[in-house]
């Protein structure tokens, strides 16, 4: 990307698909060998068919000659060796590209296919408008899902915006183009796309030259390890290319419209805003944001003078944004409409340090540095302190979020062997930012950007100015006054407009647009000689500048404060990547009890588990009934997310029912005095008093006790399984 | 409004803007003595300025004829006299049409004035990109109130979502448009507009007929009490008027452009709709949805299956929708983006009773039904059960959620007597609604409505159903089967080809569609006559049809289940007009403890105060700082959102600081071993250990316990105001 977006621009890369210009960087150890195994297969296949051919020549060339039948018999026989052997290593070339990978990518695919299942089947998330056979790259999340996105907000704004003191603003979606022009995505928020030069089907130039590349190396072996690695290459560079380059290569290659073959129009930049307008007069365009970043800049002064004029403080934002995807793929990562969650941190940019910095000084997780990228090294472990200290990390701030960030996703159950903090490459960070880190998480498509964290500078303040006219700026007013030396570059009109005539004002302007070392040698070549010749860029050419023309001088004031435009250093919350991530990392499936069945279970931790805790009467039993009802208005009470099923179904399906939402904590009633509370993972059940039991589970689901704790401290329910409890108990309440 | 858009078509209501139908209907039984003085005064104004006029003519004759000098005295004296008495009855009707009214709503503005000056200040709210200078209709939301907003939607989730366990989702704003053809919004979903025919300036016809009218009626004395009347009519029926009509009307009127006093174009309908384009082929229109209504209905069938395919059951949503108004006004009440927040419950038309309605049945508060509208009465206090059983609400779950949406808006911190629900009158509701109501909160701009409650009946999931192709239907199962009686029309289409070749077809079709009286009376005749003359619509005419032709016949049959379309009824909420009118209902001032200025407090309840607890060292002291920071910790561990101010400045200011923020309580720090908490109300202080404080205020701001219980049970800071307390204790301090 030319121009950075934070989040907005996320980029997916995963083992299969290089897409990006980090191709060398994604290969761990293990990948770099087998590259290179593949690398010497192509070349050995090369010599092979080289000699096959040879070698069919020498038979032909026999046969022509009439040579011996033991003659032409011997080297039908080598001919037939040699096919062999080539067989034998295309076999093996087979492999080495889509082989051991290819089985780990059919794995990848059938876990995900099983997640999603599930997902979709119990409503997590529903494809948009789905009886009008759907939008691509929009969906709804129906109650589960919706319910863990309230958490996951909940939770974002308990751990930043209170804990960090941050303003939270709400702006709206709906945008005028002059605040899009000025932060630069009216002209420069696109990607190339070319259509079907017959039937209009638009699709995304790099897409189509990323699909034609994977395919040719995996599926064609004639391919040699020369042309393979021109299609590596042109993979590795694929966002660098401009509009012309991409139109080049897809030429090049000959690729045409996937569906019909059809020839392809030249790529052209397709702005990647949802268009509207604004007011019913047609004359005031207007953009559904792509970001809520703008909404805090463009209130910076507004929130700078709330916060007592005073640095560092932090805006933050929860909010929809929109991107018009030419054609999304990738189910949830790759959305048309999204929730994100900004914050923009504004720091004197000659102080970036933070109050709380010591608070994570001591994580330690996975870092993956620009160097250690280039360098084909795969991500670490590093302690956050030592990033920081050796200037990995580029400021204290910085680091401070990159922490907390990583307490936040992890907490919310992300694994945090599956989570790594990627630092941006040069080519891919936009020329004003200090620095980047991506928060990437490792899901069945690869490791995907979740979380983006940039020091991205005073660049959108100040382009926020420039453009406004209204200065977002800071000052830091000084205790005592400080006396500064000040260069006063003084035209003398008079003298100049006598000289210049017409051309006075753009001598002027020249002039005083002289940095310290020109000004300063002007006025000595002035003193020493008395006229000096000038370049005025705005006439084109050198002009005449006489000592009486121009008087330079420093000049001793006071100040009593420093005006500078704050840096601001951005996290930026993909929230729908982070839920789809954490559905795969709680995915799991189990045998049923019978063994005849897998069932599905998210481990969801109580925090963003859609529902805390359900209620279930053993049996349909009005007495039963009534206790759980007890229960679930002590829930309600303290506020524990719950639901009872008074079904007849059997415990065993209404636990698996439950697992597969998700829910963290069931309590079945089978008495009257006491019940049971049973562990979602490890099945095991606890017996507590009907009056305790939603103080439990209030208990573990705030996390002011763990389950550990719970099951060390209340008898335990021993009936075997507790899954296939109803036969028992049921026959035992028969009884009574 | 000829077609209802529950919330989205928000109409204001108010003593002075008779903008709707319901004129009569806002006359409280002072208005309407008021309104008869008027126009008995603008009667006897009529009658004095003919006898004016009549006596000047008197007089003029008399000059005319010479008479003497005597009578022409005389004569001059009588009309000098009725000029006086036709000058009084003027300012007597001038009173009656602006004067006690004036007043009143002089000082309405002047409240608003004061409270929106202290809501922009702290930044309570902000007009979008200021810094360019706006957006009307968009507003932000800052840090205090982006927290109250954030506070309302958790209790309305908390109070209407988990309480009721409804199913909550969330779904794209971006809405392609066959949604939105299929709910209607494309066809009807429009404001009439007229454009300055110069300048291209749009503006609502309706308001500029609105504002010529009341302008007329409130400064143009010289109208008679007919021309009054007609103008009040314009007034009442202004939201019946088509284009046409409205046209007329402005013509009639000779109605201009405000700003120039060009002349208008005809009005015409203009779509409220933001419209955008989905993907980059310009083939797929779509706009940002009006409601997030059509998102539920479009999903009933995943959504019904999720609740185990049984009824009744609501789902919920909260999200942005968007109304491009032709020009917004009344600053957060009338706005192109906004947060809605609504509920679909869907019922068995059968029954439409509620489980938990006996657990709002006492409720009693303000309704305005039709009739009394109609009447010209006004709201009366009325038990929600009796309002039920009179039929006067259609129906129990109606009537459930009147009763929940009372509780919700009071327990926010709305003013119970400035609340009132009121029923739509016949021309105000959709022809497929059963009932609709509307939850009114009074403010400086009149009644607003803030949450429309409709019965909709089926016609959301029958439009969608229709459109889609996709039955959105729901079943009763049948214990047993039951036996139904069917019509069957079997046409014999042999036969009426013969008979009628080409138009076979028509006559098979219209056969078919007979209803169960026409066939059976089709029947009769056939087995009496033989022959039967029938219209067939398609063709125009007359056909005979012989007996062989058709056969009718009553079967039984057994049927397992009913199916049926439910009904929904629709709780729709503007959550930024409710957040408008709490804030004006919470907003008051009092004079500094100096006396020399008015301070303003929000008095928000703690449930939606952007903050629960300040924290203040009395005096800048190390000592004192560090028991702060000591209580922050376990405010931030209690969840209880708070700030501290180390800033020097006085205490006095520094509570009239976070009064204005409507911040509940003050933790001032005076000591290390007790502190005091001063709730900001009453100004009343409490000491309470320094281990204590957090979970004190925990349990008034959670409504564990209430503030006079605190006030009963802790020793009382008797150093008489707090807000002057700096004085005496910082001397204090300087002795100690």
């Amino acid at each position: 990307m030319l121009f950075l977006f934070t989040l907005i621009s996320l980029s997916v890369s995963s083992g299969h698909n290089f897409s990006s210009s980090l191709l060398h960087a994604l290969y761990s150890k293990q990948q770099r060998s087998m590259a290179a195994a593949e690398e010497s297969l192509r070349k050995a296949l090369a010599e092979k068919q080289s000699a096959v051919e040879a070698q069919g020549d020498a038979v032909r060339a026999l046969k022509a000659a009439k040579a011996s039948e033991r003659e032409i018999d011997a080297a039908i026989a080598a001919l037939n060796s040699l096919k062999l052997e080539k067989s034998s290593i295309e076999k093996q070339l087979q492999a080495a590209v889509s082989g051991n990978d290819g089985d780990c990518a059919l794995s990848r695919e059938a876990f995900r296919q099983a997640a999603v299942n599930a997902l979709e089947r119990r409503l997590f998330y529903i494809p948009s408008f789905k009886i009008y056979r759907g939008v691509a790259g929009l969906y709804d999340y129906g109650p589960p899902g919706c319910a863990v996105k309230s958490n996951v907000l909940a939770f974002w704004r308990q751990h930043f915006v209170l804990e960090e003191n941050m303003l939270e603003v709400d702006c709206p979606c709906v945008t005028p183009e002059v605040v899009l022009k000025a932060s630069g995505h009216v002209d420069k928020f696109t990607d190339h796309m070319v259509k079907d030069d017959k039937t209009g089907t638009c699709y995304r130039a790099d897409h189509l030259l990323k699909d034609f590349c994977n395919e040719k190396l995996q599926k064609d072996l004639s391919i040699g390890a020369e042309k393979a690695a021109e299609l590596k290459h042109a993979l590795a560079t694929l966002d660098d290319l401009s509009a012309e380059e991409l139109g080049a290569k897809i030429k090049e290659y000959g690729i045409t419209a996937p569906d019909t073959k059809n020839p392809l129009s030249e790529p052209y930049p397709f702005n990647l805003m949802f268009q509207t307008s604004i007011g019913p007069s047609g004359l005031s365009p207007g953009y559904m944001r792509p970001e809520t970043a703008q909404g805090i800049f463009v209130n910076f002064k507004d929130l700078y003078y709330y916060n007592g004029n005073k640095l560092p403080f932090a805006a933050a934002q929860i909010g929809q944004a929109f991107r018009n995807e030419i054609s999304p793929r990738q189910g949830l990562l790759r959305v048309r409409e999204f929730t994100l969650a900004e914050i923009e941190h504004f720091v004197d940019p000659e102080d970036k340090s933070h109050p709380k910095y010591s608070e994570v000084v001591n994580l330690a997780f996975l870092m993956f540095p620009r160097e250690e990228q280039m360098s084909g090294q795969s991500a670490k472990k590093v302690r956050l302190g030592d990033a920081v200290s050796k200037g990995i990390v580029n400021n204290e701030t910085l680091g401070y979020f990159i922490g907390r960030v990583y307490l936040f996703l992890t907490r919310l159950g992300i694994d945090k062997d599956r989570l790594r903090f990627r630092q941006h490459l040069a080519n891919e960070m936009a020329h004003y930012a200090a620095d980047c880190w991506d928060a990437e998480i490792e899901c069945s498509y690869g490791w995907i950007e979740c979380v983006g964290i940039a020091d991205r500078s005073a660049y959108d303040l100040h382009a926020h100015s420039e453009k406004s006219g209204v200065p977002l700026v800071a000052a830091e007013k000084f205790s005592e006054p400080r006396e500064v030396e000040k260069l006063v570059i003084a035209p003398v009109k008079k003298e100049l407009g006598l000289a210049f005539k017409g051309n006075q004002k753009n001598v002027v302007e020249a002039l005083e647009a002289m940095n310290e070392k020109e000004a300063l040698e002007m006025k000595a070549a002035l003193e020493s000689k008395g006229e000096v010749e000038f370049y005025v860029c705005t006439l084109g050419k050198n002009i005449p500048i006489k000592r009486n023309m121009v008087s330079i001088s420093k000049e001793k004031k006071k100040e009593h404060q420093r005006v500078f435009t704050p840096s601001v250093i951005e996290p930026s919350f993909g929230i729908g990547r982070i839920i789809y991530c954490l559905f795969e990392h709680s995915f799991y499936t189990r045998p049923s009890k019978a063994g005849d069945e897998q069932l599905n279970v998210f481990r969801f931790p109580p925090l963003v588990a859609p529902i805390k805790c359900t209620v279930f009467p053993l049996v349909q039993n009005q007495q039963y009934e009534d206790v759980a009802k007890v229960i679930c208005k002590s829930l309600t009470a303290a506020g524990i997310s719950h639901k009872i099923d008074i079904t007849g179904t059997s415990i065993g399906k209404r636990y698996a029912r439950t697992d597969e939402l998700g829910v963290p904590f069931a309590i079945t009633v089978d008495s009257t005095k006491d019940v049971t509370i049973r562990e979602r993972d490890s099945r095991l059940q606890v017996r507590v008093d009907v009056e305790e039991a939603a103080s439990v589970v209030k208990s573990v689901t705030d996390g002011q006790r763990t389950w550990e704790d719970v099951w060390a401290n209340f008898p335990h329910h021993t009936s075997g399984s507790a899954d296939d409890r109803v036969l028992r108990d049921s026959s035992t309440q028969l009884l009574t």
